[in-house]
């Protein structure tokens, strides 16, 4: 069988946890595979082609719907916490001992969950334009967010071009190509999200987000190595949440993108695909040298 | 004549402005030239070898000191913007059209100047530990550079390992192969600089940082594409300048590595050589695909 690629791969489904959790896997087996987590409202065809190939290349790709999102069967849950726990069990139900987990906007508050519920399951953390517990104005959405998924388009994946890009010229015309790209898949896409997708996940992100006494404390918690990237003008989840969470993160490094909103890997995915890669591949993610490096 | 390198370059000096400059240029050639601008009191002997000769094994790598340090002649300036004058008085002697400009602590304000004064000089800005003008603790030293500038040490070299490294055991042995690696040249060197010269460096600092009315305004006069890095504990200029370079600088990066304090070029530098040599060397920085990338 020829290697599967976003396109191509077949949506495959496996129980946990009283689920059935639609997934699909692909590029090169052997390693540690990477496991993607999707943002507010969106599905496996949400990624980027050029962002989930890219990774194909290296490792193996595993994109997947948490419960109650299109093809997966139960209901979304109201917490993050139980989205990570779902996430775990999906995990796990791929056989699956050690994964890196990229999150993406709430999918990174679902990554953290992930690292701070089953910390023996996860290498490295990536995530990517998403905040703390109890971040900067992360209780609601913003109102740029509110104004936008408000909003009615022409047509409706025009709305991304305002969620993920930003309003100059260049960013939009990136928009536009990401919007072509996302398209790409045309046979076996996943169904859009239900209507009670949206109020579930507001109602998590609200609880996620609400501020608390030392919001950031847990974020001691997370070991692992995390790449934190967003764009400097993220209107979605506020870029100072990225810098938070390295700040709160014992062992990360920030990467803010020029002229770009929340969904900086698809304006420039070549970058982020590379950014990303020396991260994950790299022995030490952050090599001190020793007396022997330079003579 | 074998390529010089940080050990070896012989100091030279070239007269511009009134000054006679000292500096070592090395590296190989045919490219944009790379013009680093120095921390607080440090003189050209304070670079790092892996950071310079990292650097030099793909462009060629100028340092000098500015007017009033150690070997150049003239009184330090109690202006930034005098510095940068200088400065660019210094690489025009060179004969140079067109460099790259790397700064670090004050010689990031430097290198700040030098692309508002002269921005057909300049390609490219690499911006390191520093910050803006009327940035957050900026005014003065931090209380924190207050007390590490203020103690006295065993051996002077010492105090480096509190201004550039973190607490923590990695970091420390980190500044310790430093100490090492920044003594390797031992002939040649620059005198220490003298007692004038901290003084006027606070005064410039002081002018410099103090707050102002929107503070940040003058960043989108600097059109370059630039790199910002530093360190994710730096408590000589707090991170958070970092974060305010980037928001405000119309087309500039950030990253921030972990475990670091104001010097985390020298603590990484084999990954700070990487991330700023990709910056430097890719056609267009912050590339976004066309239509073509993707079939």
């Amino acid at each position: 069988m020829a290697q599967q690629n976003h396109q191509t791969a077949p949506t495959q489904f496996v129980d946990a946890a009283g689920i059935r959790f639609a997934y699909r896997r692909f590029g090169k087996s052997g390693g540690v595979p990477l496991v993607f987590n999707m943002h507010f409202t969106g599905t496996m065809d949400h990624w980027d082609p050029a962002v989930t190939d890219g990774f194909a290349k290296d490792r193996e790709v595993v994109l997947f719907n948490n419960a109650g999102i299109s093809s997966s069967s139960g209901e979304v849950p109201t917490t993050v916490e139980r989205m990570g726990a779902n996430a775990i069990a999906f995990i796990k139900a791929l056989g699956l001992k050690t994964v890196d987990v990229l999150g993406f906007s709430i999918g990174g508050f679902v990554a953290q969950e992930i690292a701070l519920q089953a910390p023996e399951l996860v290498r490295r953390l990536v995530l990517v334009g998403t905040g703390p517990r109890g971040g900067q104005g992360m209780a609601t959405l913003t109102p740029e967010a509110q104004q936008i998924f408000g909003a009615t388009y022409a047509d409706p994946d025009d709305v991304w071009l305002s969620v993920h890009f930003a309003p100059s010229e260049a960013s939009q015309a990136a928009g536009r190509q990401f919007l072509r790209r996302f398209r790409l898949r045309n046979e076996n896409r996943d169904p859009e999200v239900n209507e009670k997708v949206a109020p579930a996940q507001i109602e998590a992100i609200g609880k996620w987000g609400v501020p608390r006494e030392k919001p950031f404390e847990y974020l001691k918690s997370i070991r692992q190595a995390a790449l934190v990237v967003n764009g400097g003008k993220d209107v979605i989840i506020y870029p100072v949440n990225s810098f938070i969470l390295q700040q709160h993160l014992p062992n990360a490094q920030l990467i803010l993108y020029p002229d770009s909103n929340h969904g900086s890997q698809y304006q420039y995915p070549a970058l982020f695909v590379a950014d990303v890669t020396r991260f994950l591949d790299a022995k030490v993610p952050f090599p001190i040298p020793k007396e022997t490096d330079h003579a």
